[in-house]
């Protein structure tokens, strides 16, 4: 028997093309060319206008020989070059390597070495720390192109051989760019900050960048039109796709060097924003904001937040304030968000605490992800879906990162069995939802029992003294390891590490109480997650 | 110098999984079990339960040997088995071949045998027709199962093995569907009712099938959980993708067996419809229907609406009722709808007029459509972007069909130069917009020169006494061809030849203006359209 669809019916160009975000660009500058694609300040830019620049930044790199294979690198705020740059440099066939604007030079050396930058593009107010880092490459000599951001008010040199206006003045901004012969070329590459060891570099290819973006459309059921505000870093995971999600609609950025109180509420007023997201201090700096920056919003804003999941008091404050929170997880491999706390509306019945507790889930894939599940990682079978068996959560799916470049011990391993190993521990509810437990390396391992780090800071979290908390294991010649809690108290709160002791014991089981309390400040990265590998380090000597 | 990005970053399960629509109603299942999926009738069913039927349908076809290559043909109304026919005929790796309920029994036939049919599904109501077709095939003999189907209430034979729900009840509710192994692979078949020869056999892929599934809520800005009621009948391009649409948002189909007012009036206020999709006597149909059928809407309803662009006076009329109407253009062999008239919020402010030039252009590309343009077919070149010269609409991306069934000449035409040729001719606006002025065998060349024949139909559309206009070639020894207009006059409305010639003479150049006037009714196909090759026929003997 021949299969007649096996005849006659291959592709063409008129019936496949690549998939590539830079489409959706190409789409808004010919549908919307009047409409504002970028606020910034006083700087208005159109769909037609962030076009045009961003080919004429595609035509000034290809001149200088930037093409496929090569990277560009660039230490930007949350600027309009940063959205230009997430189309400009792939135009070229050249990958976006965007970095932390918080890392320190060594690291930031290291990062250009690996990732062989051949232009680097940096604002202002990190020139100095640029300009540190480049003395220590070690072979790593890229082009330098200062921005020059109107924005910025301070002081701060220029180290490189052009300005950003001037370099793109002369590019084309007709300039032809083409798609990538392969949709699964890449087209960005991100490092993660490893607590440990160097920063493996995560690329991410053009189908998935593709498929994200849409995908938070679909997620947020975004309208046409969307306006959105950057509290998140553009250099976190490609902004979770957003540079290129807002060009599927036709949407407004709007732009923020820094998440500051008064700036974001006169955004939200002003600009009418729809959406933005950030870690859960954004809420708080939201939230906290004073009284006379606060303004009056005439329409509900939505909030994604991703990390913790945000407390019952904070949703209902934001609620107040006018905000819809939305919680997601991901991880820098899974281009960002790649799981939703998807709301069944019947659960608005529930009583607090079991809303709360459906709350507390990280959820279900992001249509654009395939597959979603909890496993034991030796076996790679799933764990029983009864919400207790913990498991590590793995995920499979056209939005999981291509693989750590130069790296493909680390690639291998990440994808043993078929899957990605998000190396965070979970539960499978029965039905189907998946709550995260802890990090693999944050998990407390004590007796020979494994102890969920985040089940003992929850039961802290709920102590009326208790403003913050990180529990970490601290090694022990008897059990292994046991649990040492660190804890910032409220202001005007007072406790004794025998209090909290004390209270752990009558509310879980005896040997997940921890053995030593102390109380300090949390250290806390750029993102506002609190750096357990510190905590460790000052347990051992406790 | 050697590309870092080429190295160790190659495809795998974790991280490439083919794109089919069929992982929506996966999730939907998954995240929405409980949702309403679909209400017929008295009949609910919910997510669960469609991707349970489905799987069971699938289990049962696969049990009698369907697979990979294998064409599953159905002679379905607006139903529940419909869209599980769109999940379960897939899952198995065969592909989908809805049939036209309004065809005669000799061109069933000629589509059974083409397709090599190999399971039949039959409503009731069409059981004679395809009992006669069965008879009448010359190699196809499918095993054929009836769908006796409660909300059908008259009489009609059962003509096959088993009814569908015995058929599917065997079926293993948990069946191991995989998806293709190439995204490329065929998912339906969807024969064109060519007005000369046979029809030809529109072959989908799953890819295509994902982007349009997600295009029609990009496009359409659908909300999760919208509501949609079944007008167009699913035989149509697959019901324009909506099948698979609904299942990326948790959507609700309100199926509908046939296309009354009550029933549509009633379905749009008890099920709180917020969208549906038809040609434009649907708007004639909702409009038109007596006032004791009317309901109160309490929300705005949204209508997308193919084929002609709709008249201002139905615009308007549709939007006192309720809806707001978007004008969607595409073929069989791009899916249904790949083309939007993607209105700017700028030109509500415009003169009524400017705005219905501007409502009667076709538009611009769904997301998921990666160009559309206006070519001279013969060089290949764009027309002019001004409005006025005229040339073949043409089309690429993933959403064009893999080909023509067995008929790779037709193919090779179709896609020559590496775009879809249309076969429509129209115009490309300064703006990019496209608008059409005829299908290329419509057009009538009279004394050398192109005549439009939409153009001349709109100039009569506006002549007070006209209902409905046609116009098409005559042969004409000395012109080629001239033009002549078959025209339905309004109840109650009076008008001659003369008069209509008259008016042509005063609003339009001497040489378009019809020479030959008709009155009669015209004839429809299926879904609206004036079928204009048996205007043609008629025209030679006028």
């Amino acid at each position: 028997m021949t299969n007649p669809y096996a005849i006659g019916l291959a592709k063409n160009d008129a019936n496949y093309q690549s998939l590539t975000p830079l489409s959706f660009l190409e789409r808004s500058a010919k549908v919307y060319p009047a409409h504002t694609a970028i606020i910034h300040g006083q700087q208005r830019f159109t769909y037609a206008g962030f076009y045009a620049r961003s080919r004429k930044l595609a035509s000034a790199l290809a001149s200088h020989g930037i093409g496929k294979g090569d990277t560009v690198s660039v230490m930007l705020a949350n600027t309009p070059p940063m959205l230009e740059c997430h189309y400009g440099v792939p135009m070229t066939g050249a990958v976006l390597n965007t970095l932390n604007t918080r890392l320190d030079a060594a690291i930031l050396a290291f990062t250009l070495d690996h990732a062989e930058t051949k232009v680097l593009i940096v604002d202002r107010e990190f020139s100095a720390l640029m300009k540190e880092a480049l003395s220590m490459t070690k072979q790593s000599k890229p082009i330098v192109i200062d921005y020059d951001d109107p924005e910025f008010a301070q002081d701060g040199q220029m180290i490189g051989e052009a300005e950003y206006e001037a370099f793109i003045a002369g590019g084309d901004p007709d300039y032809a760019w083409k798609k990538p012969d392969d949709e699964w070329a890449a087209i960005s590459l991100n490092y993660t900050s490893g607590t440990t060891g160097n920063p493996k570099g995560v690329v991410y290819h053009h189908r998935g960048a593709y498929l994200l973006g849409q995908g938070n459309v679909l997620t947020g059921s975004m309208q046409k039109h969307s306006v959105y505000l950057w509290t998140l870093p553009m250099f976190h995971c490609n902004g979770w796709c957003f540079p290129w999600t807002m060009s599927v609609i036709g949407g407004t950025h709007v732009c923020l060097r820094q998440v500051r109180t008064k700036p974001i509420w006169d955004a939200l007023a002003d600009h009418k924003v729809t959406h933005l997201c950030g870690a859960p201090i954004v809420m708080s700096t939201i939230l906290g904001a004073p009284e006379e920056d606060k303004r009056e919003l005439d329409h509900t804003v939505q909030f994604f937040t991703a990390a913790a999941p945000p407390p019952e008091a904070t949703l209902a404050a934001m609620a107040d304030a006018g905000f819809n929170v939305t919680h997601l997880y991901g991880l820098t491999e899974s281009y960002g968000p790649a799981v939703v706390n998807d709301w069944n509306a019947a659960w608005d019945e529930l009583p607090s605490a079991e809303r709360a507790a459906k709350k507390a889930r990280q959820g279900v894939p992001y249509v654009a992800l395939d597959d979603l599940t909890v496993m034991n990682p030796e076996t790679m079978q799933p764990v029983e879906a009864n919400g207790e068996q913990m498991g590590e959560v793995m995920m499979r799916g056209n939005i999981i990162m291509k693989g750590y470049l130069k790296n493909e011990k680390a690639s291998v391993e990440a994808f043993a069995g078929g899957w990605f190993h998000t190396g965070d521990l979970g539960v499978l509810h029965a039905d189907g939802y998946i709550q995260l437990k802890d990090r693999s390396k944050d998990i407390i391992i004590s007796g020979g029992e494994n102890i969920s780090s985040i089940e003992v800071e929850d039961t802290l979290y709920k102590h009326p003294a208790v403003a913050a908390v990180a529990v970490v294991a601290k090694p022990d010649d008897k059990w292994g390891e046991t649990p040492c809690a660190f804890i910032e108290l409220k202001a005007g709160k007072d406790a004794t590490p025998e209090d909290i002791i004390e209270y752990c014991r009558a509310n879980m089981a005896r040997y997940k109480v921890p053995r030593h309390v102390v109380f300090t400040e949390l250290p806390k990265t750029s993102t506002g997650k609190i750096q357990k590998f510190k905590l460790r380090d000052m347990a051992k000597d406790v």
